[in-house]
Parts: C-alpha cells; structure tokens; sequence
C-alpha cells in the first residue's frame, strides 16, 4: 500500500495559511516533505502563491489518492468550497470556507484517506459565529474522532524543546483550581504512549513544571505542588513511567535542564509556550497526542496583520507537514528509530 | 573623589557565593571589573579560591578605602565576622555569618563608603532561623533604606533581556489578587526612572505582559487584563512613559518582538524568570531599582549541591559586579551615554 498523502485544511483564507501552505508546497524537495493536498480553496492558493511570487500550479482533485502523483509537480487540491477573499481582511464567508475545510481534512485523516492532518490557523472567535462550537481546532479534531476533549493533548515542539501545558484557554485565576491529579496522570500517560508509539523513544522522559515559584518552597507559597502535583509524579513513576518533578519552572528551560527530559509538563498555557516561543519562535509545531488520528499544526495564529504581505515565515508549517508525516509513518510501522 | 570600591557579601558559606567571588576578582582584568572589598569571612574565602585553583592573597582591611590600592594583587577583606565551613553543608553558623556579612555591606553601602552593593546567594529559609525576617534580600536591603518594601523593585537583566516580575515570591493563585493599577503604576516610575537613571537609557520602552493566555481575548479568558492592567498602562502612557500592553506573554520574548522595548513588566515570578533563564541562564543579574544605593546579585541561589567542586560558573557574579559598577558611576555622573 502507498503511504497516503497528508491532507492539509485552508485555515482562514485572510489570513497567512494559504501562503505558507504554497511556501511549504515550493519547499518540498529541499525539505522533503512528504506528499500533501489541501482540502478545497483552490483559487484561494492560486492567489496566495501568486503574492509570494510562487509559479504553483493548482490541480483540482476528487480524491485524495489523486494528489501521489500530481504533487511532484502542483499542488493538489479538492474541489469544493472556494472564493476570493483579501488577506488581512477575515469575513463571515472566509470563516464558513476555512470551517469547511477543517472538517472535510479532518474527515478524510478520520477515514485513513489521508495519513494525517495538518491545520492551518483559523480565528476561532470568528469561527464561532459560523457555528465552530469548540475552545480550538484540538478539541474539534478529538470531537470528530468520538473523543472526550479531556483525551486530546497539545503538546508544543520545536527543535529544542517539547511542552504540554496541562491546562490551555482558561483564566490564570481558574488555573490552580483546575490541576487535579487525575489530569496530570490521565495527560501524563497520553504524553508518555505518544512519545513512544508517533515520536519513536523508547523511553520517554518527562519532567513536571512546579505550579507556584520555587515549587512552592515547601508549602511556603502554595501547597499544590506538595499536596497535588508530587503524589500525581510519584503516582505515575510507579506506573513505571520515566517522569520527575514538581521542579521549578524558572530553572526548567535552560539549554542544559533540557538535556535532562524529552518533554516538559507544564501547568498553564504561558509557562509552556513562553520558554517554546522564546526558543523555537518561527518553527513551533502544535501536536495533538492521544488521537487515532495524528494531527498538527504550525503554532501561530492567522496572523491577519502580515498576511499577503509575502512577510509570514513558512517554518513552522513545513515543521508541522514534516512532523506530520514522520509520525503517521511510524504509526504505519515505515520509519525504523 | 575617588569612586569608592564596591561592596560584596560573602553570601551563605556552604554555597557558591564565596567561590564565585574568588573566579570574579580572578577575573578582575580581563572583565575590567571595579574595585570591591568582601564584608568579612577572610578564611572562608581563601578556602574557596583554593578549592577552585585559584592563587588570590587576601588581605584584612578595617575601612571601605583601603580595598582600592590592594584590590590589584589581593582580594579585600573587612575584618571581622570568618569561620571554617564544608561546601554544600549548610549550619546554623554559617547561616549567621552571612546574615552578619550582608548587614555590613548594605551599611557601608548606605553611608556611601562603598559604591554600591552585590549580595551573594543566601538561603532564605536558613537565614529566617536566625533573625532575618524579610522575604528576601532585596526586601531587607529596602529596609536598611527606610524604604517600604515596595519602593524596591527587582529587575532580572541578561545580555539579551530584562524583566521586572510585579509580583515575586506569592503563590499563583494569590497573583490574580495582587494585581492593581496602584501596583503597575508605582512599579512602572520606579523602573522608567532607573533605566534612565542608572542604565543611561534616555527614554526607555516598557512592555507589559498580560496575566492571562493571549491578554484574555477580550475577556473571554479573564477580566484582569482588560479592566486592570490596560487602564494602567493608558495612565501611565498618559504621563509620557513610553509604554505598551498588555501584550500576550508567549510571544513577548521572541527575539524579534524583544528589540521592541528595554525591559518587560511581568504578572508574576515565573512569567519573568522562566524567559530570563531561558535565554541567559547562566548571566543572569538581579537588580533592585528604586532605592538610594545600587544593589545587584548574580540571579543564582546557593547551589549547595556543587558548591566546593569547581562547577559553578561565575558569569552572573562577574555581571552583578560590573553592572553595580557601572549603575553606581552613572548615578555619581562619572559616565556619559
């Protein structure tokens, strides 16, 4: 059997994906990457590629397995839903195309037409008027697979760092209040299969980032770390999985702490994505653990301010497309570790 | 007038600090370092040097003044308070040691017979069981001020970044509380005025960082941001600080956006030092602004695990040094921008 090819969502056509989509497409020989189509929007790309100065054939096709041989070549697309629209001007017919495609990608990585699903960025706000009913494309993609949110986990990659925030899109105040351990073992076992069974180590190390400064300085401020995440960490190293902690956030991001872990547990969205963004800021992806599909993502918004302005940098995508493809292949048993 | 020596602080002497202060002034040329004199611990201090190679005669002085003629071929001591101590074996006398050594320095930097003031590491938690009742140095050395404890602000400063975290050693679920227009604006003078001061920035740029994930999404992930920290911001825009905010703190550290500003207002202690650390771990200065002596500190603790074994690095302490350095000769007008 051919490996399939990725499918590829739109993301909202004002903002940067359909450019860094033909960017990604211009770079797949000096990048390898592996073959890819894009559910629907082909003027749309024609006129991305156009704006980057791109010579990118479109091709409109009707079935994934078409895009093996076109890719070389052009860029294949499904037929469906498409427009024109004006980067850096998002509209209500943008947000039902880009929702469009998110759920037709989606379904054929669901269906195993696609090997796996890489999104481009959306404005989820936006999306919501449309009908997008869900906090991110994460927990979209886990509804589609039949999937409790909860049993979806982003974790964030870059070149020199890997990152789980255990809680996301929540108030700073709901934090402390939210980590329980239930989630920290239930999200720790996920992050641990996954690196295993889609990233290919054998035996993953996890390291947990403290909730409070200093990890509290033994209940001298805040108690979570003894009281929750400590016998959360001690719970699951019994299990037999490689994971250590609560250590203190500020000193769990230095080139050399990072040595020490394969991924780092971190207790909201900013404490994980500030050390990534400061680190791995244009090559960030977003990886969705714990799914029967492999999804990614580049790890940035639709960045509508830059967008058509042939200023977006295009690796994090081909960082997510590349990404995508490695762990499909090792779930299908292709790639030897 | 002579510009007087530096004052330092032995620090806990179980810890790094009195070996780190041996490699600084065995770097004393090549760094171009100032003069300083140690407040106490002669013997602790030449057993450091010795358990790092270093050859360093020490010499005992009885005033501040007499450190500037020897300080080329021999470290300056003030005599007094010493005693023999195990690296990484903290007790209670060296806990009294340090406490006595860190009185002294401030004194001497308050009566202006130092120039200004480097703490070494102390242990906090080891230093409360013997008197000292502030939450950490900086408080203590506002204290010596007749300064209220939040007239002092700690600013982290690295080659690549600086950062003021508003609140410091609180648990998070205590931040959200914590977080007033009063608290940001009377923070906000303190560092605008300092940069100028003692950084020679003639109009600095302040960048403030949201509490919450992407500056709260118009409220959707919490209130503080949009009715706390952005009225804060306007007034003190109002006032001609230049100033902006609140930005989300993922992408506030990247190595594009920090050319936008000199120094980063941050929420809380790990929004400010999880992106210091990561960037510059091991030159890490902590600076207190907003007091009438200069203070800094290398933006390390004690260390007791590799303390005596040659491990440590000294670029912080080489910093901290150099920085009070020149601070302290701005403020005395001996250095033009």
């Amino acid at each position: 059997m051919d490996f399939p090819p990725l499918a590829v969502s739109l993301g909202d056509p004002a903002g940067v994906g359909p450019e860094l989509i033909a960017a990604a497409w211009a770079a797949r020989e000096a990048e390898a990457l592996p073959p890819f189509f894009v559910a629907g929007g082909a003027d749309v790309l024609r006129s991305a590629a156009q704006s980057r100065g791109i010579a990118m054939p479109v091709i409109e096709i009707f079935h994934p397995a078409e895009a093996l041989a076109l890719f070389d070549h052009s860029l294949p697309v499904l037929a469906g839903a498409d427009g024109e629209f004006t980067p850096g001007k998002p509209d209500r017919s943008g947000s039902k195309l880009a929702l469009a495609s998110l759920t037709e990608a989606t379904e054929l990585a669901r269906t195993g037409e696609a090997a796996a699903l890489v999104t481009s960025p959306i404005a989820k706000a936006r999306l919501a008027e449309v009908g997008f009913d869900h906090p991110g494309q994460t927990e979209f993609v886990a509804a589609a697979c039949s999937f409790a949110p909860g049993d979806a986990v982003m974790m964030l990659a870059g070149p020199q760092l890997r990152t789980v925030p255990l809680t996301v899109h929540v108030a700073l105040k709901d934090v402390p209040g939210l980590i329980t351990p239930a989630l920290i073992e239930r999200k720790a076992r996920i992050v641990a299969s996954a690196l295993y069974r889609d990233f290919g180590i054998a035996s993953p190390r996890l390291a947990v980032a403290a909730l409070n400064p200093h990890a509290g300085e033994d209940g001298r401020m805040g108690r979570e770390d003894l009281d929750i995440v400590g016998p959360a960490v001690a719970a699951l190293g019994d299990e037999g999985i490689a994971i250590t902690g609560p250590h203190s956030a500020d000193g769990l991001f230095t080139a050399h702490t990072r040595e020490s872990y394969d991924v780092a547990l971190c207790m909201y969205h900013d404490q994980a994505l500030i050390p990534l963004k400061t680190l791995d800021f244009d090559s960030g992806v977003n990886v969705t653990l714990g799914l029967p599909i492999v999804r990614t993502s580049p790890d940035h918004g639709t960045a509508f301010g830059i967008a058509g302005q042939n200023r977006a940098d295009p690796g994090a995508m081909i960082a997510a497309i590349r990404m995508a493809g490695e762990c499909a292949a090792r779930r299908m048993g292709l790639l030897d570790d």
